[in-house]
């Protein structure tokens, strides 16, 4: 009995380091065919030059859903089928001006951009006084009196001396998102917002603020970073001082979009799910190749390479690219509302949303029980460098899958450049690394390939 | 008794609880420093800027060496003084030429740039039908018959497999090293080889050859790797075509160059040295910034910030700016000899030299306990995102202080992007993010904290 019992052991033994060996060699194969053979730099290229910038309700929009669409077909995918969403078309239309009047220094313009989801000013423009704030609750001690008829200029700046970035971004981005409804409460006209980003340039960082139901509609643009402390100067010089601003956004009527889904079909439980995701739309500046041209082409590679090496997932896999992440969420709203609708069984959902920069790990969502059997691959993910496996968010589009009980994973690149071009005329292909995107493919490649042979 | 016990054990648990507490505190006011108040980055905007490229010997290497020497006066550093150290003057002279001569697609100009220390054709050039080879071994394959008047074609490319593309650059290195000397042993007259980067585009990698004592010494330029592969094509089109290589460099006699060297002197142990490095030579094209100003403005930011901070170290750090670590070692050689003619002991020596990209870690080259003892503070770099403490090298130019037994330590930042530069015209200021600059820095000045108040 004891004897067999030994034996007992030695086979499991045996099994679990076989199987860990076969682990290393496929994660191996994954790597190598992205390196060698990697098909997002070429696609990211494509979108990015030849469809460029892809707002939502955009025509370029609709040409980036056919053109992954016609990708994930090309490379024969088991399924590829579009999804439908309604989806909100708010355009900039022609360019944003931004004038200080009156200071010290004379008239000067200045770059702005208009915020997304902003009511325009219209060609009459706004002219009004400026009021400089630090924070939303700084409205309350200045109050009404101080506030109204005036334009409110939030220029907190993101703190530089966060590690990652995202935190810097987390502790600055209220001023954007509710910002201009908040000073709207005390009846200011109009919100200028310093840029998120801790370049310090002359580029103004777009990005969507959030209007309070009940609350009067302001127009929002924001400022580069440079023009924050120009503006913030001349303030301080003249109090008069006055700020001209005129824009031609508008919220048009909802339009038909969809998400793009493509599978690969699990050889034992096709009926679980594990997705990897980008958002397809981006702001219309620059080509969004960073936000989230790269999230997208990795997602379709990191289904890819599986077909391309002939390693057959038992469960599905699945490469979703949403709609309308920047302004709106509503690509990832309408997957969870069909999930759930067809009671799909996610076992996780991994989005790539933090630009295409060199991978340094994984932001997990889920339970603690999860977030420790993902971090027991730390060994098998070590020789890719992916050396950060932490409790994170996950990504705002696969959020909305939260109560269906998924992990919600995050690729986690290099944080320290993202900023510099997030939302700006400067996310273009030239910023992006060949192999650190095909890296962050990989990466996504790999981990999804251990949850589907280990579960979760 | 048992209770003095219990008592002892307290305290001592309790110091080094605070002692923790204190480690973490200083590391965060280090980073602190470094990311709010920086002086890498304006550091090296001068080296790169106005002082640029810094070839060994030349006037713009002078100008780097009173600069860093000003540099670190200015920031009161305890003792700034030049090391004498007589360095090789190689001189590149006018531009380069590459020409197919007669393939099928008719006469063509390629980019090529020489290699460092390589003798030069002279103005009258050199033509000669090409021999492509993958390895150095194949020179013995082929034998003298097949390769003798020929010019070598070194075309094994870098192994896009590797994660870290340092390893890639080992593995195909030898090529330009001893690639020239052995081709010569087979009667070559020229080398040609295929620029060491995994960037497919055209612009040619330099570096430095070693020419063998007693072997012929043949002119040998770098080609781009696009470069690359339409000489290989035109090649096989048509066997007798024909190179033509015309370069204008020599070496001229040595000249009288310096190490550039700055302290700050320990408060307890001032006669125990850590130093911090980085090497002020750079290639003759771009401005040098990642290779290697970047490390340079690192140390000197690195004991700038203990400075700055109030942080006063127990033993002497050390900052060195090494001069001709490109094309013949001899600043670090000389550090290593003066070292040990005084007998100066040193515990360890830092080095960056692998870019001013995001820091991941640090590889060390010293004892397995010195290793263990070092990866045993990962949870105090951890925060910082350093979490890569690997067996290394540690760095070309403190690898000469090796017999004196100091532990070598390499920064290692991100390297997906180092060989897209490096060694090239593309090496310039505009590559460099800041941020990632001042992390670099900050992360040697973190380490070097914990050695010098645990020691090693």
């Amino acid at each position: 009995m004891k004897k067999l019992m030994s034996v007992a052991i030695m086979l499991l033994l045996s099994v679990l380091v076989l199987q860990a060996q076969n682990h290393e060699k496929n994660l191996r194969t994954l790597f190598d065919e992205a390196l060698t053979n990697g098909q997002s730099y070429p696609m990211l290229e494509y979108l990015s030059l030849n469809i460029g910038h892809r707002l939502t309700g955009s025509p370029s929009a609709a040409a980036a859903v056919e053109y992954t669409r016609q990708q994930m077909e090309a490379y024969g995918f088991d399924k590829v089928y579009l999804q439908e969403v309604m989806v909100p078309h708010w355009v900039r239309g022609q360019k944003e001006i931004g004038r200080i009047v009156n200071s010290k220094y004379g008239s000067q313009d200045v770059n702005v951009i208009a915020l997304g989801n902003s009511v325009g000013t219209g060609p009459e423009g706004l002219l009004a006084e400026v009021i400089e704030v630090q924070s939303l609750q700084e409205l309350e001690t200045l109050g009404r009196k101080k506030i109204e008829g005036k334009i409110v200029f939030f220029n907190r700046p993101m703190d530089p001396k966060h590690i990652h970035t995202g935190h810097a971004y987390g502790g600055a981005g209220d001023q954007r998102t509710s910002g201009p409804s908040e000073a709207a409460k005390y009846g200011a006209v109009g919100a200028i917002n310093r840029s998120l980003t801790l370049a310090y340039n002359d580029s103004p960082h777009t990005g969507m603020l959030k209007y309070e139901e009940g609350i009067p509609q302001i127009p929002a643009v924001a400022i580069s970073t440079v023009g924050a402390d120009y503006l913030s100067r001349a303030i301080k010089d003249n109090k008069a001082m006055k700020f001209y601003m005129e824009t031609h956004c508008e919220m048009l009527p909802e339009v038909l979009s969809y998400n793009v889904i493509g599978e690969l079909t699990g050889s034992e439980k096709p009926d679980e799910y594990i997705v990897v995701s980008g958002h397809l739309d981006s702001w219309d500046v620059g080509d969004g190749s960073h936000d989230d041209g790269a999230g997208c082409v990795q997602a379709i590679e990191a289904v890819r390479i599986f077909k391309a090496t002939g390693i057959r997932p038992k469960r599905t896999l699945r490469a979703v690219m949403f709609m309308n992440e920047e302004n709106g969420l509503r690509g990832g709203l309408e997957y969870a509302h069909v999930a759930k609708e067809k009671g799909e069984k996610h076992i996780a959902a991994l989005e790539s949303d933090s630009g295409g920069f060199t991978p340094r790990g994984f932001g997990i969502n889920a339970s603690p029980e999860v977030l420790t059997k993902i971090q027991s691959w730390g060994p098998l993910l070590a020789p890719y460098d992916l050396r950060k496996i932490v409790k994170g968010y996950g990504g705002a589009d696969i959020n909305p899958l939260k109560d269906q009980g998924p992990a919600l994973i995050g690729l986690m690149p290099d944080s320290q450049r993202y900023f510099d071009y997030h939302h700006t005329a400067d996310d273009t292909f030239d910023k992006v690394n060949k192999r650190e995107l095909e890296l962050g493919a990989a990466s996504m490649a790999a981990l999804m390939y251990l949850i589907d042979q280990e579960g979760l």
